[in-house]
């Protein structure tokens, strides 16, 4: 790209809103793209959901964080234009971006669809893209990017209540696939009722498994079981439902991100159980190792999916009708959305109505 | 076995050395065991290993120890008697018994051939017995056990050598095989040398893998490289070294049970990598669950084996000539034997020679 000035390598006006700096607040904010590459696809952005990796890097929790920074990595839409060379979907056609738009494409963790393991790995936003430019994501009126990395949305699959599935939804059926934790025959538990959680229950179920909601509190009992289609509930802070529960896990997916203890969740586990964690608090969690060694029990890690993994998992979705319980939101509202999200107010996820509420500068 | 006396429970005279008290010194001890059951085989004791466990249990390091003890669960010996449904050995047979001598054999695991996991499983010594009465281990005279615990000893592996096997062995050839790690393609680290570690140096290269010892100091570099037959040798608390071999391995055994850092050795894994405890520290160790998220690794733990894997270790180490590195002692100088591997100062398992230096009291 050496010696092309920026309005040639991105030459297409765009809009969005930005957070320019660790205070978070997000504003009005013009940009540009680039054009349509023979191999891109280019899309309106309708709904965007708002991911709680949001609310870290917009506030710089990280460390990481370049200002100005458009978030956004749940973002559904509609397809502008197409590449020559573009296959897979056509104009007119509903389509998704999770958190990734671009990989190497010859590593290892590419060769096996596993791009979100791909060292050289591109992010939707606040990302260098392959041009060196930074990312802009979802929280904008258009986004385009490499057909590899497009999900096609199933007509059947509502788009806002779908959105969030592009990142929360992914995070937590791939590792259920990965783990072979979720399927027939083995009883499962969740950890955390949250925006991961709540997803989880859907498709643990939908992939056949029975499913236990593991919670500090008894509050949200009544919706897991009787909206979620959990099979039982476990409060956590229960010595006496605890200990009943001890054995009893084939495995745990952990979605919470708080700092916790991991022995009493080893201990629901039967011999040779496996505890997955996606939520991925920052302080170091203790781990005694002997439950490991005594029932052969493991403890995983997991990050989103791969791109053929992720369709899998939308057209899953769209055959169990399954969709991120949501609260839509206008664009101007976010900054409010963020301040409640942090607080841990929203069932279960906020959307942004991006089509209808951002405005053109 | 109500109505029967101790006598005619257990009328076979037997002695041996036990522990009274957790100040953990041995001495001679006179006890009795059960006549030979149809399903039950009788052997000579020749040699019994000395197994870091039988310092923790003289001690009662673990609350649970039960006096006198008398420790032993890595024992080889002769066949004198069987019983009449007895199938798998014949007097005169060499044989081994390990850290198993029952288990309910009708539950899960047991049905898996994991009586190692089964709830009832019994110990070789410091257990109850199916009868009640606490059952003694190799650092005796004589053994009697229900033939499915038995490992049949083939002809060409040494017996001293072996010994350590039936404990040491299982413990690091059982998770290399359940967890897939040992393998030709693959690169894996054995943390820690010790009793534990030199044996999994030896499967592991058995098993076709590629290995990397990983030790604190340089102290035994030459004896990994030009003895052990490790390919790269890697010192853990130079910090040059594990950056450059960040990223490198598919699995590592880790022997280490004194406390220690897992962020390193999770850097050395590759995305996919397992890390693979077996050492078991007793303090809770610092787990930052980022690393398992990103790089999709998992930490795993292992406890022993099952019988029939116990069989496949011991014929796997008679084919590769694999035996423990060890050193012979009398029975009368356990005590120093148990002061030397308090300190470590042993290279790298005790074996006392059962046969030739137990005195009848």
């Amino acid at each position: 790209m050496a010696g092309k000035s920026p309005e040639e390598q991105h030459p297409v006006k765009a809009y969005g809103w930005a957070a320019r700096d660790p205070s978070g607040i997000l504003a009005p904010f013009k940009f540009s793209r680039r054009a349509t590459r023979d191999v891109d696809v280019r899309f309106k952005v309708l709904y965007c959901g708002i991911c709680h990796t949001d609310l870290h890097f917009i506030k710089n929790d990280w460390g990481f964080t370049t200002y100005p920074l458009v978030p956004g990595h749940e973002m559904v839409g509609e397809v502008t234009e197409v590449g020559k060379s573009v296959t897979k979907v056509k104009v007119g056609d509903k389509v998704g971006v999770g958190c990734l738009i671009g990989s190497c494409r010859s590593c290892d963790s590419c060769a096996q669809d596993l791009e979100n393991y791909c060292p050289k790995q591109i992010l939707s936003y606040g990302s260098p893209d392959f041009d060196g430019t930074p990312t802009y994501g979802g929280y904008s009126n258009e986004m385009v990017c490499d057909e590899h990395f497009i999900i096609k949305f199933p007509e059947s699959l509502p788009l806002a209540g779908g959105a969030p599935l592009l990142c929360a939804g992914v995070t937590v059926y791939s590792p259920m696939k990965y783990y072979d934790i979720a399927k027939p025959g083995n009883h499962i538990g969740i950890n955390g009722l949250g925006g991961l959680g709540h997803v989880a229950v859907k498709f643990a179920k939908a992939l056949g498994a029975k499913v236990t909601v593991i919670s500090t509190s008894d509050r949200k009992k009544d919706e897991a079981l009787n909206h979620l289609g959990a099979d039982n509930f476990l409060v956590s802070r229960n010595p006496e439902e605890m200990q009943a529960a001890v054995g009893t896990l084939d495995g745990i997916l952990d979605c919470v991100s708080a700092k916790h203890a991991l022995l009493p969740l080893l201990g629901l586990l039967k011999t040779h159980g496996k505890l997955i964690t996606v939520g991925a608090p920052a302080e170091p969690l203790e781990l005694v190792l002997s439950p490991l060694n005594m029932g052969r029990k493991m403890i995983g890690g997991s990050y989103i999916g791969g791109i053929a993994q992720t369709q899998e998992m939308i057209d899953l979705a769209a055959k169990h009708n399954i969709t991120a319980d949501i609260e839509i939101v206008a664009m101007d509202q976010v900054n409010t959305a963020m301040e409640r999200l942090h607080k841990g107010d929203v069932r279960y996820r906020f959307v942004i109505d991006v089509a209808n509420t951002l405005k053109a500068p």
